[in-house]
């Protein structure tokens, strides 16, 4: 099995020298943000992740939730683990400081929350959840279901969900049935059946409180007949006190390909007579709620795709560095070796950590960008950032959860037979990725919202500006020493143009033909995802070329930079001409097919 | 559960008008095979892969092998089939008819075998590790082994395995340690532990033959001194008689990612005194057998990939077909739809579709070609058409199992939410697919073979004479009419000159660099079966635009060719240049970053 590291010193790296720490500390409201601060969060964090998360990743995994009843019992561990979690104020980090939260950055609490979904994604999920929760109800929720409801959930007293699927209402949210009939008292009773539920139902708290998306009696058809409510497993007195338990129950989990100590549930509402809760914020607005939501939701199950990547690199490396087998090329007469020293094998490595390391790098900037489009006092500046933080949002997410598939299986092919092998625990990083580019949007909705609302909706504006921004940096390196620099500038270069004649074609074909515009969605997602990974991977071995000009300590770190930088460049960004070339001319043979010759 | 159906259509297209069914027909030997012949083959086998083993996939999955007291019972149903499927005469079907085989050429065995393979891919495995023993057997065993095996074996009465890895013995065959003891009497007794054995143990017959790598006690180290054993389960008496139980026990099985059907065992040869075997062939030339029938076993696990990505796609187009959700993009007020209309959807699915097809193509060329080089009159034409069947083994072995993978989590991607849900089945196809890159040579392993005996060692004559033909078919297609046409000849042309690089790279560093060249294997090998695929594909809309315009019947069906030749065209021969960047500039990248940096 293998231990988890947080990678602290490229988490620093990002942070500081690539994503503007900085200017995140500056910003009113952060007047306690400070290099140290975040070195020693970052330390207690991955101290945590190591020794109390991360030991349980693969048991939780072999022994899975467990329904009975109309109960799910937790895996062993679970329950001690996430007291312990609550106890050390996790559930709190992000979290408004009116209700007991710390509110520290979102710089910051992404990179401790990639450190808890690196060790253990299912455990992960749960204080994910309950974040959403909150932040509903942070945004719309009055003034009553805040005091009685956000204070316990912010402490990890309690837990909250998140009720939007159906069995006929997956993507499609406009078909949700759940109804929600009103009591003449102010409350409401709910009927309806919700799948997909994560932590629907487990026995680490004493109350959950569901946020449900369900339809009241008058409510227009479709997307804008749909209402928020606040539902909870006991009812809550005025005081704060646990009272009967409401009508709402879970009556299976979902036998998954992976993440399985997470139980996914089918919640039944109304069996009994009617489950009671509460509106959340105005009535029919449910849906316009969840999407002002999405950023963070979606962003957090980008970060998904990168921990995952990180661990399954961890993971691989271990078994190169100790597997011993065959001998190395071109050396005659030379004993066996640890497959590190394969050609091949370094190859997948350095494509994961690559990989991994250009998805940090854009997550993380992406999250600054976040906070000063949230703090910062220009409004200008705010505005700017948060068209960035608009556009690379589906980027995050359908990029690094599709990378991540793709790491997790390259880490299973570097153990070879092994790899296959449950109890070598590879096997169960892949089985977790793949839910990843499913949830929270598809990829294809990813790709849809992108070039929909992101790139067509501006008229390329944001997105041209990230174009400018790629070409400065490829200058840049274009003006540095060596080839490593030589291969970034030009590979930069033609991924920026490759970009270029890609967004061309979507702004001239969105509005007269959308289905092929939309043929090339998924492959103009991954296309952006490449050429913004390199662009920060570009950058970071600038920043590294500097500090090593300037003579700063750990110079073997900076090094590695450029050399995986260049890596990048050349396996991936190479890829970018194929992409565009889907996009722009692969619509014919998307779309030409009649039905029934599928 | 999806029902898999036998795609008989493009079999029969792809071996007759593409393949050269009739050119194979009219080799010695094969005087009865015809037309008619084949189809009546291809329709029995889909009729019993449909009916008996396709409904026993996913509850053979569920269930799995299961391991007691030193013996293996495989899944409810699994006995059963295995009796109707050797009655039926199945086992039998490319065995040598003078040990009752029906010695149908390879071009029909493989379109059979792809249909076993599709519909359980855990159940084939058993006739087909008993096939290489066959021909293990047939290749160098003693006239007493033939009589005393090879009939049972063919004839399905018995099993075979074959027995290579051991924990420290993986890729790396010359670490084998298990050892044979010569008794004096011409027998031989074993004593060591093979793992990852396929059918090492199980229920279905009376007896298994297991071959087995072992060292005398005087061989040399290293690759030359292993020599191949034949230990029967049951020792076999003169007249064909069981007798006693041999000394070879499966001790555990794994818990594995997927194939949980098929036992995976670590057979325990000699606690109890030695497990009696007797020699195959001459002593120390056991690895030089396996390599002989490396071809066979690699060519059979790439049309794994092949069969799993067919069975994928089959599950994931039912789904696609079925599940509404959504409205279509640019259709006011339209209904709900269902999701094949959604073009990433379709997107998806011609990514499957088109791949499936490429790699049929591609291997059932590659299996004519190996009758031909088999049994051709004219040495010239054997011995061009070996070279040919030698270049593209590990392609059919690497690219179509890497293909696979990425084919099946499609599968899953297409049906959203559901398709984590292993209920659904569509997990199992990807879960299956994993092995198929590692075992039996990995990816890397193919690779470092197509470089190095199938690129380098001939200057790289086998691969320009497939560039020149890959040219000729581009032309071909210009000379063609309409912008499918045009859309092809570009990317194929295109897509040769990348190869082109690639291959004169390969030459260039192989013998100076072999580091620098290695480090570009899996992409050169990805590479070419782009190539290879996307020439094939080009080859099949040709044909069907000649036969559209020869005015011949089921004129959609060849339509639906020539836009799934476009398909491939723009989405993965345009990533050829891509691909030829990672081979010829991508080596510094790969091996520059010192180990400790990893």
């Amino acid at each position: 099995m293998s231990t988890y590291i947080g990678p602290i010193r490229d988490m620093q790296f990002v942070m500081k020298e690539l994503a503007g720490l900085d200017e995140v500390a500056a910003l009113p409201g952060n007047e306690e943000v400070s290099s140290d601060l975040v070195d020693a969060i970052l330390e207690e964090a991955g101290r945590f992740a190591t020794e109390v998360l991360s030991p349980l990743n693969h048991s939780g995994d072999q022994e899975g939730a467990r329904w009975s009843e109309g109960a799910v019992k937790t895996a062993s561990g679970w329950k001690e683990a996430y007291r312990q979690f609550s106890a050390a104020g996790w559930t709190a980090i992000a979290a408004a400081p009116e209700y007991g939260g710390q509110g520290l950055p979102k710089l910051l609490s992404t990179a401790v929350m990639e450190m808890w979904k690196s060790a253990n994604m299912a455990f992960s999920l749960c204080p994910m959840l309950t974040g959403g929760a909150i932040e509903a109800l942070m945004l719309r929720g009055s003034d009553e279901q805040k005091s009685l409801y956000l204070t316990k959930m912010i402490s990890g007293e309690w837990t909250g969900t998140m009720n939007l699927t159906e069995p006929q209402a997956g993507s499609d949210l406009a078909a949700v049935r759940t109804r929600a009939e009103p009591q003449g008292d102010g409350s409401y009773k709910l009927f309806g059946q919700k799948i997909f539920i994560t932590y629907g139902d487990h026995d680490l708290t004493d109350n959950i409180i569901h946020l449900v998306l369900a339809r009241l009696p008058d409510a227009p058809e479709g997307v804008k007949g749909i209402s928020l409510f606040a539902v909870p497993k006991f009812l809550v007195g005025a005081d704060g006190s646990l009272g009967a338990r409401n009508d709402v129950h879970c009556v299976s989990i979902e036998h998954k390909l992976g993440i399985h100590a997470s139980p996914t549930c089918v919640l039944a509402f109304g069996d009994k007579g009617g489950a009671v809760g509460t509106l959340v914020g105005e009535a029919n607005r449910g849906l316009e709620y969840m999407f002002i939501m999405m950023n963070e939701a979606r962003f957090a199950v980008g970060m998904e795709g990168l921990a995952l990547s990180e661990r399954a690199y961890q993971h691989a490396l271990g078994y190169a560095r100790e597997r011993v087998q065959g001998t190395e090329a071109g050396v005659r007469g030379g004993g066996k070796v640890a497959i590190i020293r394969h050609p091949d094998v370094r190859r997948m490595l350095m494509s994961m950590k690559s990989q991994t390391e250009a998805m940090r790098a854009l997550a993380y900037v992406v999250a600054a960008a976040t906070d000063l489009a949230h703090h910062h006092p220009d409004p200008e500046v705010r505005a700017e950032r948060q068209a960035f933080v608009d556009l690379m949002i589906p980027v995050v997410k359908g990029w690094s959860t599709e990378n991540a598939i793709d790491v997790a299986s390259t880490g299973v092919q570097v153990h070879g037979g092994m790899g296959y092998i449950e109890e070598t625990g590879a096997a169960q990083h892949l089985r977790d990725a793949r839910i990843t580019s499913i949830y929270e949007g598809t990829t294809a909705i990813q790709a849809n919202d992108l070039l929909g609302r992101k790139v067509a909706r501006d008229g390329g504006q944001a997105i041209k500006a990230v174009i400018a921004s790629v070409r400065q940096t490829a200058a840049e390196a274009g003006s540095l020493d060596g080839p490593a620099f030589k291969a970034i500038q030009n590979a930069l270069a033609d991924a920026a143009r490759a970009l270029e004649q890609a967004v061309d074609f979507v702004l001239d074909t969105y509005g007269t033909d959308i289905k092929a515009a939309s043929a090339g969605s998924v492959p103009f997602l991954k296309l952006l995802g490449i050429v913004a990974g390199g662009w920060q991977m570009a950058r970071a071995a600038i920043v590294a070329r500097n500090a090593l000009a300037s003579g700063k300590e750990q110079s073997s770190f900076y090094q590695g930079k450029i050399i995986t930088a260049r890596f990048f460049a050349d396996h991936y960004l190479s890829l970018s001409a194929g992409l565009s070339h889907a996009v722009v001319y692969g619509a014919a043979g998307t779309l030409d097919l009649p039905e029934e010759l599928f």
